[in-house]
């Protein structure tokens, strides 16, 4: 139970602070708008950071489905506690786009570009093309989850874990980010996108269920994969 | 009185180099002139931090009546010193504002705007609505205060408090900044709009008083809630 | 072996960032496209801290040979170990810039501009001139080697290191990298280049070898010097 | 001994670092030109921060005329050690300036804009006025002294100080750099402007000595004022 309410406010802290910052760049009548990718990228990064403050003495801080199936495969994670982890998760960043709908919702009816509206919420690749987009979400998913495994091999002064954590989503966002929007967690953008799909947004799309399975299936992968390669280089 | 001269200090710098920043951005003749979104929540987020440290070792380093609020709800902070506290933080934010039109003395010259000059201290919505103004305030601010009271939970580093209240207060910004300039903090709004009322800035306009009361009530119930809510998480 | 394979990981992750940070930015169809000189320069600082963090509990994580022979020259470090450091190095830039070319297919696809693609993956200069290149990379070097050097002879906390040299790297980058992009780093010039002049990336030029041993002596130039002038400084 | 050349490593590698961001925002033909505020004040920023760190652990680490000046008047510095701290910080700050032109010579040579070179060297005003320059000279120096005094008041983690002084300067330029570009240091404006008066650039103007005394004059002034600030308020 502690685990669920754990990922589910640390979830929740990542999505509202994430999805807030696509908001403020996205839409109308913000005093972010189109101020850039430096902008949306340290959003992200905080709102990992801050994430993982407001939820690791509850829980194992994942807030990435794909984050806690890699530790279960390592090895170093109950799989029990995969499902309610990911539960938790998954309520956190719907309950998170919600709220970011509440905190820009005169931005949101300023707003008529329908692109706009769904990139705030979910992630949608600049060239669609499902092998591609699915190697790139695998490959950012898969430095985001080596990087985190590898913050374990560290001794870390205490308090230093979660502005690392932020640090390696920074990079992957600046580095990684550019074809696909860096979903690299199944929750962080089904979460948004089922928020999208019920919101009774004025003038909004559809919720691009097409592209809905590459942030899903590419993050697991890049997780698996991550996790497996680290298990083999560990011992060498 | 330790208290009063601490909060004193800590949000005159606060507000110094928080305004500052604005100041910065919106006059005219200034080397920081529309520099954008992450120039003006970087520096807010180092002025938070450089205002803590320098007050830290005096007070409870609040700098922020609703945080005060907060904690005394939380059980955690005296009853009895949240006058002396929000005494200070209001001096030390009409001081801070007053130095700031100082150090841009030309600036505020050269520059006819009123609307910049008056951005330049208080908060103001990009799209007037009362609740939709006072929702987000209410949001942003319970990020805040939980994410402060969530650091308290965990083990740090010496040192390490104030860099991430700047961190939090950086990512509120980013991420809850659009729509209404996020004051988040009812002497951050109330003490430099104060200011901009009896200083002798030639051309500026009024002090739109219509709106000062969201960011004094928005912070105060976001600061309640997220006090509530964290009391209600944390035996789980 | 160990020292082999710990250069080849961080260096593969350094060259994946840091030349993913390029590629967003230089490429179209990217959500970084054309977004600036700070998105570049903190790419690549977060690309060293990742590299660090992810091999330093397997090798030195110098990730340069300009490192790695600054510390042999300086005393402190094997040269027996030079070669397979290196070997690690130029293998694991190699596989980095490979794995930019997967991550940004589409993106490689929708680029026309020559320089655009070589600039993902090689450094170039403004102003081409030999000599003056030569000084620009062997100043930025000898800063880089006398940072880490300097990092050795003070007392951090836990896991400060890899932050630090990202911080390094990032002023290098911020202060040095105007004339000749920061190669700073004869692995990750050298290997990125073979990367381009074999991969299949359709509309691409030649890959400027007449340029490419600048990015090579320079950097070992400036790395010696700086290991002599740090050896001839510290007993003073 | 120890002092002088600690200072000198320390100051030669700020203003090669600070100037050098300078040189690549300001001059034609660098990858950095025109990048913005962000880019000079991060780049300060890291110049700070590695000047500490690689002369931290031979003299104070002050790299600032002002800031020596305030410790002596602080009573926690020997006022006999001032004349030579203060001879290290020039001769660094001339040989940075120096290494400044060595790097972006190409740059310099393709930049005709007087001001622009100069820019790169010394501060200057956007609106000359003494009184206000000097004002504003005064505010961005009392609060970097105040910042770095009361850094000493806290407990802080191995490494964690001169990451921080770098956060007080990039506060002090991100809010208070607007108006002159914030010398705050005698060493950083004097030093450089007197290599642009010797160097042999082709097509430069004039070294403007007419405003070389504000940033002197302003700087010592407002370390004073805080040092006494802070003796006064320390024992509340």
């Amino acid at each position: 139970m502690q685990g669920f309410i754990g990922e589910l406010i640390g979830t929740f802290l990542l999505v509202l602070l994430g999805c807030g910052v696509n908001a403020g760049v996205n839409l109308n009548k913000s005093n972010s708008h189109n101020s850039g990718w430096i902008v949306i990228t340290m959003g992200w990064a905080f709102a990992v950071t801050i994430g993982v403050y407001a939820s690791g003495f509850l829980s194992a801080a994942h807030l990435n489905p794909a984050v806690t199936i890699a530790f279960a495969v390592n090895g170093s994670f109950a799989w029990g506690e995969v499902v309610p982890y990911i539960a938790g998760q998954m309520v956190g960043a719907i309950l998170g786009a919600v709220t970011v709908w509440l905190a820009y919702h005169e931005q949101f009816e300023a707003t008529e570009d329908k692109g706009a509206i769904l990139g705030t919420f979910a992630t949608g690749p600049q060239v669609q093309n499902t092998v591609w987009n699915l190697v790139t979400e695998i490959i950012g998913t898969a430095v985001l989850v080596i990087g985190v495994m590898a913050l374990g091999a560290n001794q870390l002064a205490d308090g230093l874990n979660p502005i690392l954590v932020g640090a390696i989503v920074a990079a992957v966002g600046l580095s990684l980010g550019g074809p696909t929007g860096y979903a690299i967690n199944p929750a962080r953008d089904l979460g948004p996108r089922i928020a999208h799909a019920f919101l009774p947004i004025s003038g909004k799309g559809d919720s691009n269920w097409s592209y809905a399975l590459v942030p899903i299936v590419g993050p697991i992968i890049g997780a698996i994969v991550a996790a497996l390669l680290y298990n083999t280089v560990l011992p060498l």
